[in-house]
């Protein structure tokens, strides 16, 4: 606990006792010395192998030529806050205005700012999980407790047993998140299940962080339920989410949340502290992705389950991995090994036999490090090569 | 303080007690109505009118076209670390190692790190002022204590009370933050002081972060000197620095941080949950603006005290203005008006009266209020014609 440190002499770093605790172990760690290699297929970000498309880049180059490369507003420019206004509205059953939306330099930095602006030292943040390891990340750094509620596999997939989630919840619980649909399970909680854990948040003053990164890339559908469709608008709701998958754009950097109207001024001053905002011209690179990128979405979403029905006909012939159903969404496999017990261990070996990366189930919240992570967002050909790879290992 | 926030419910807005206590009031909010007005003359920000070269742009665009546009090293791509090591090798009189370099999403983004890194409620920092107001913004969003050592305007220029700075420092000190050459000041604070300050904190086991973002700006010097000639490579010492001013890349935010080696693994792992790393093309534009960026920051420092000398010459003939010591590096001039009290109410009717935008000194620390700040960093013409419409409310 981070409040143990007002006790503790720093004497070897000078660093807070609560920043020296949190692990570095994450898949950038594992993937480091393979990073780049091009004898290993990198399945083990979640990232695909399609650069966003050109039209992308024209956009931002034109908005460099343009001049738009100066200070701007903090909450995101007012061109990619009406775009993504527009776009949530359309997406959803509520109009979302611009002044509940503000660009962010990533996802990620969505999720930091929220946390930092609700929780501090003493405080705890309920993850729902198997779940990207980020949110719980940023809580350990601003010296918060993250407890993890974990999801349910059953046959037909992953289930959250709110009462589980009902009893971790105390008067120092800041928050709950959640991804729907998830990552790495794909699952999507239903949202009879999303509206109880938003009432559920409401009785007990607690914020609802929904992560939505994913929304566009369910199977046959144009897109997911949102959350946004129940919630009034200064419920204690912060919808995040990231232009990394749908448009492929994850080395831009650029991300965004939906917050309450009134949280719009805290958000820039969080903003102003943390990163002083995001490019201008790659807001604008953001603004031709939501205006013209429809097409787009639409074939990764057709890739990512081309690539899943790969993936997934290929695990299921292998005796020894159990898969259970098939993801409807995302880009993930998530599937346990018989007889497999350290992930981590197992991704290491798995990379020095077959020369394909994986990521270890150990990252995604306690209890799953009898699973392994495998990105589906590469093309059939890689994705058919890895799989006669694994085969060997995991068979 | 922020303790306090464990004795307080959350009843209006389920923010951070901390959080809710930061004041909105900067620049941006003072500027807000004027931003992108062409009939005002915006001297407010730190900003010039030149946009970065346009082979920055070039390489950014090269980069993107080799996608390079996928998730990336969080200590910033080799290629950046390596062009940084030399450049800060080449300026200074010890080696600067790539492992010593952090790349940030700007020098507000190492401030941000670096004060989380170390700092927590119930902390202090210590802030060198008049100054930039934002590592302190950082300071009070981890709900750490801001303390004020104001330098001694005398006739030659600032200078800094050591005794002043020693007694400031507490138990519960954990880093002094001072900039030099100075924002707004353009004081350059004598490397005998800051060699002071490192001994004083290396006594005290207090980090030092040194701002020397404005460092390449030294009027008729190709660069100041650095603290990083006189410190070890595991003193607790952060130097940050920003593209912002020198190779005028201001919007394109991006900024490196010096540290000891033994920080970059946190470094990297603070990276990974706040912004995830900075877009590798945008990376890429920072390698040529260091490889090939030496013409421009001469042509840089030469506009700045072209503008310096048309700005100080005019503000040196109103008879109400008090300049002091015309300042020998940065962007700005930092002067008070016989008869006003009010910073923030005269940089208003200044704007309405004449439309020409100035910062409040009240934003750059307690004790500044009776002073103004304007940016020299524009074409000769335009602030003439600044300093003609300046005329008539200042003389």
């Amino acid at each position: 606990m981070d409040s143990n440190s007002l006790a503790l002499p720093d004497a070897r770093d000078g660093l807070r006792y609560a920043i020296r605790a949190i692990s570095l172990e994450n898949i950038s760690s594992l993937a480091k010395n393979g990073l780049g290699d091009p004898n290993i297929i990198p399945l083990w970000f979640g990232e695909g192998d399609r650069p966003a498309p050109a039209f992308i880049g024209e956009a931002m180059m034109r908005a460099v030529r343009a001049g738009e490369v100066f200070y701007t507003h903090q909450n995101g420019i007012p061109q990619l806050r009406a775009a993504l206004s527009d776009y949530q509205t359309a997406l959803g059953l509520r109009a979302i205005g611009p002044e509940r939306i503000t660009v962010t330099a990533s996802g990620m930095n969505a999720m930091a700012m929220t946390v930092q602006m609700i929780a501090q030292a003493g405080d705890n943040i309920i993850v729902v999980d198997p779940v990207w390891p980020n949110l719980g990340g940023a809580a350990k750094v601003v010296g918060a407790q993250v407890r993890s509620v974990r999801m349910d596999l059953a046959a037909d997939g992953w289930t959250l047993d709110l009462d589980k989630l009902t009893s971790a919840i105390d008067d120092r619980t800041r928050a709950v998140f959640f991804a729907s649909p998830g990552n790495p399970t794909g699952a999507m909680i239903p949202m009879e299940n999303q509206i109880a854990m938003l009432t559920l948040c409401r009785a007990r003053g607690v914020w609802l962080i929904a992560d939505e990164v994913y929304n566009r890339l369910v199977f046959g559908m144009d897109h997911g339920p949102t959350i946004l469709d129940h919630a009034d608008e200064e419920d204690r709701l912060v919808v995040m989410n990231s232009f990394s998958k749908s448009w492929a754009m994850t080395g831009w950097r650029l991300g965004w949340m939906v917050h309450p109207p009134s949280l719009g001024p805290t958000a820039a001053m969080m903003t102003q502290y943390q990163t002083s905002g995001v490019a201008t011209f790659i807001q604008h690179a953001g603004v031709a992705a939501i205006r013209e990128g429809e097409p787009f979405v639409a074939s990764m979403r057709a890739y990512c389950e081309q690539g899943m029905a790969i993936v997934c006909e290929a695990l299921e012939g292998y005796g020894r991995v159990r898969l259970g159903a098939r993801p409807k969404a995302g880009m993930y496999a998530f599937f346990t090994v018989d007889g497999m017990r350290d992930s981590r261990a197992a991704c290491l070996d798995i990379l020095n036999r077959s020369r394909v990366g994986l990521a270890p189930g150990s990252f995604f919240g306690p209890g799953s490090d009898g699973f392994l992570r495998l990105c589906t967002c590469r093309s059939p050909d890689v994705l058919r090569e890895a799989m006669t790879r694994l085969e060997e290992v995991l068979r």
